[in-house]
């Protein structure tokens, strides 16, 4: 299956529709406002890895921006699965969209709101190559729902990836607000440092990535404030998220690192 | 006409289209990522206030952001002006949103992109009621694309508004990340201060406003810097933004502002 825009089909509010049949109404607040959630999965082929995780993450942000989840637990892996039959078998990434659903023109909450849960499938090849990354200057805005949630506010992350694509790197490396490190455009960071795995903690910008998160809950890594000056001295560094699991990080601002298979594995083998 | 979600008609990319015919695909960055910018311009009755203004705003942002404008000044001159027909000769609000169109998965940049232009139209009467404000936790991201410029990812903006609410206030005044007074959820603020009428810097995280710009240019408000200090002993304020003009503030956390129609009527003069 070759990485399409959205599958032939599209799971919309407990319905299985054809994705030429489908669309969203100008009015939805995920489309004016980027007021809404996310979550990208990744079918192995047979099944959804972490699901209950990135369900636990999902009601834990929709709880916190007022915004109901529409759908069970059990029917949205249901129709997450039966989405991921058009994956052939192959791997695949299923994106569940949450959106606030349609309002009038302004930002006050609809009430009641009527949210819109919607998956898409797309393929996906895990990258192996190992990543370069640049420090840009657009920061993530710490403490805030853009930064706390996996909100459809991304224009920050999006232009942070596009700065560093333009200095000549794989990705960037953003800052928080508070000037510590805080993640990649769209991956959790880890470094290692004083023989130690670490990972940028929550309040200096860091989504709680799903990845990240079973890494801490195995040992292998954990939540330390990461200065630019530790960034600059650290020996090894890998990107993580629900998609990719662990990828290794070649170099940082245009210094070389240790690329070190046994420690990829190590980190692997705690997912 | 009532504050419909959407008029019984939209523009989209140059062509006029029924309301019901409409929608959005769920490939659009846009809907799927915030990836897009939007402008709120007053339909007066007769014509389209500041229509100039809002373009140069509209082309500064989309060229820093990398999106293409797809339609010509001209062209959505006409389309706003012959979806404002809707409005029966009414005041009304025109929404022109500018997405960076459909892409696959991920945050790269399509490249080319196609970016989609849609225009909706609601009713709106101007609000005359002074509001209250209440100072919120939900900073702006002083420097990021999301406080520069007028983007589709508002949910910061949201939630702040939302909080302010629940604190039993109109509105919110936020701050920016470095910690002076940066706006209200969706409007500039003005504050007289030492007898001077002071309005924050961009760079404090204030959006570069329509009427803010006017009233900069005619001589009425200036740019400063803004610390929570001086909103706290501040003798008056108003909040602005192209559809409401000028909005007196009748008290911030709580304490109580000099309601002055003299001052309102100066500023009011100067658009």
């Amino acid at each position: 299956m070759r990485e399409a825009l959205v599958g032939s089909r599209v799971w919309i509010d407990g319905e299985m529709l054809r994705a030429e049949e489908a669309s969203v109404s100008l009015a939805d607040r995920g489309f004016t406002l980027g007021d809404g959630l996310f979550e990208t999965l990744l079918w192995t082929g047979h099944d959804i890895r972490y699901f209950d995780d990135h369900m636990v993450r999902l009601a834990n942000s929709a709880k916190a921006i007022g915004l109901p989840l529409s759908q069970s637990v059990e029917a949205i892996g249901a129709g997450l699965t039966a989405l991921a039959r058009d994956a052939d078998g192959q791997a695949a990434a299923l994106r569940l969209t949450l959106t606030r659903g349609s309002g009038p023109r302004g930002l006050l909450l609809p009430n009641p709101s009527a949210p819109r849960l919607i998956a898409t499938l797309a393929g996906f090849t895990r990258p192996t190559k190992p990543v370069n990354l640049k420090t840009v200057t657009i920061n993530r805005n710490c403490g805030a729902p853009s930064a706390c949630f996996k909100t459809l506010s991304y224009i920050d992350n999006i232009m942070a990836l596009n700065q560093a694509q333009a200095l000549g790197s794989d990705d960037a490396i953003m800052l928080g607000t508070n000037g510590n490190v805080a993640c990649a455009s769209s991956a959790n960071i880890v470094i290692q440092f004083a023989a130690q795995n670490l990972t940028p903690a929550l309040e200096d910008g860091a989504l709680p990535g799903i990845v990240r998160g079973r890494l801490i809950q195995a040992g292998l890594i954990k939540e330390a404030r990461i200065s630019p000056q530790m960034l600059a001295v650290c020996s090894r560094a890998a990107l993580t998220n629900a998609l990719i699991g662990v990828r290794l990080v070649s170099s940082i601002d245009n210094r070389q690192l240790d690329i070190a298979p046994s420690w990829f594995g190590d980190l692997m083998d705690g997912l």
